[in-house]
């Protein structure tokens, strides 16, 4: 991790990417992730704990990200508009970043393994979440269903955002996706 | 399967939970699950394929109740009525079995791998009532959103059920997880 080496971690994750696209993930090993990035195993492994994490490195952020920004707002709005706000925030942490995500989710959606993590990544935010929202005083069934539509509500504007056809931004996505739940549940 | 092995099906999913709730799902074999019951290992793979399926032989059944029902009152309610059809088949369909539940969730809760089979069997549901909504003219996202909201109010509503604490049937719950979701969406 030192001066000589500079962006060793991003360089590393773009081979990474790049070798799961070109040969798939299973056959992908992590010399010839360093060697692609022109560093070495150990290097590699200053970084990553595994060829897996190099797709996962994200989901932690994810989840600080989207429970500090719903239990920041709760103190002001309702639990949905909180989870809107928490939206927004995910929403800005991946501007930008489209081609990225577009490549990783087919990567993700090649192995079975990988798509088991990415589900219990998102089940393990919709526990966090519930969490917040019954410290911040929601009873239940209501935190946990607000925990569950938030994540429900990602997955749908994430998952739209990914398609090949799609040219709009992630927040307007997400918002479309919350003004479809509301629509929804009213009856409409 | 002949008719000198009365309910061997039964006989082998009530040993199989019994032993995985005694020692566990990882020390228990098929040869004792066979043992308990009564029976030998032959009958059992002729009625499962392993021991992971005996706890997930009512995931298919689960997907059928809820899709088919959902689908069938389409054709005269709105979506979200539909989704609170699907769930009273389910409450029906479980009606009577909360022990054997609560054995097998604790079962499920204890393994990481049958915890993520349980995630992939409720995804996999969510994208059946997903394209069964769209088949009956629901457009994007709304048919995903009203997809992930029946697994959502399921989860939530059928964890409540299996809660130490509690009486009331899963009917009941699910209705309670219903009316949580629509107050929550409409900023209550």
């Amino acid at each position: 991790m030192g001066r000589w080496e500079p962006n060793a971690r991003g360089r590393l994750a773009t081979a990474a990417l790049d070798l799961y696209s070109e040969r798939g993930y299973e056959q992908t090993t992590v010399a010839e992730i360093a060697k692609r990035a022109g560093l070495t195993e150990r290097t590699f492994f200053n970084h990553y704990a595994d060829k897996r994490e190099v797709l996962f490195v994200t989901a932690a952020e994810f989840q600080d990200r989207f429970v500090g920004t719903v239990s920041g707002a709760l103190t002001s709005v309702a639990p949905i508009d909180a989870l809107a706000a928490g939206l927004d925030a995910i929403a800005d942490m991946l501007a930008g970043q489209r081609d990225f995500a577009r490549t990783r989710q087919a990567v993700i959606m090649s192995n079975p393994e990988l798509q088991e993590r990415d589900l219990i990544k998102l089940a393990s935010t919709s526990t966090a979440l519930a969490d917040t929202l019954r410290r911040h005083g929601v009873t239940e069934p209501e935190a946990s269903l607000t925990a569950e539509a938030g994540i429900a509500l990602f997955k749908v504007g994430f998952h739209r955002w990914l398609a090949a056809d799609e040219e709009r931004e992630l927040s307007v996505l997400l918002r479309e996706a919350l003004d479809a739940l509301k629509s929804v549940t009213a009856g409409g």
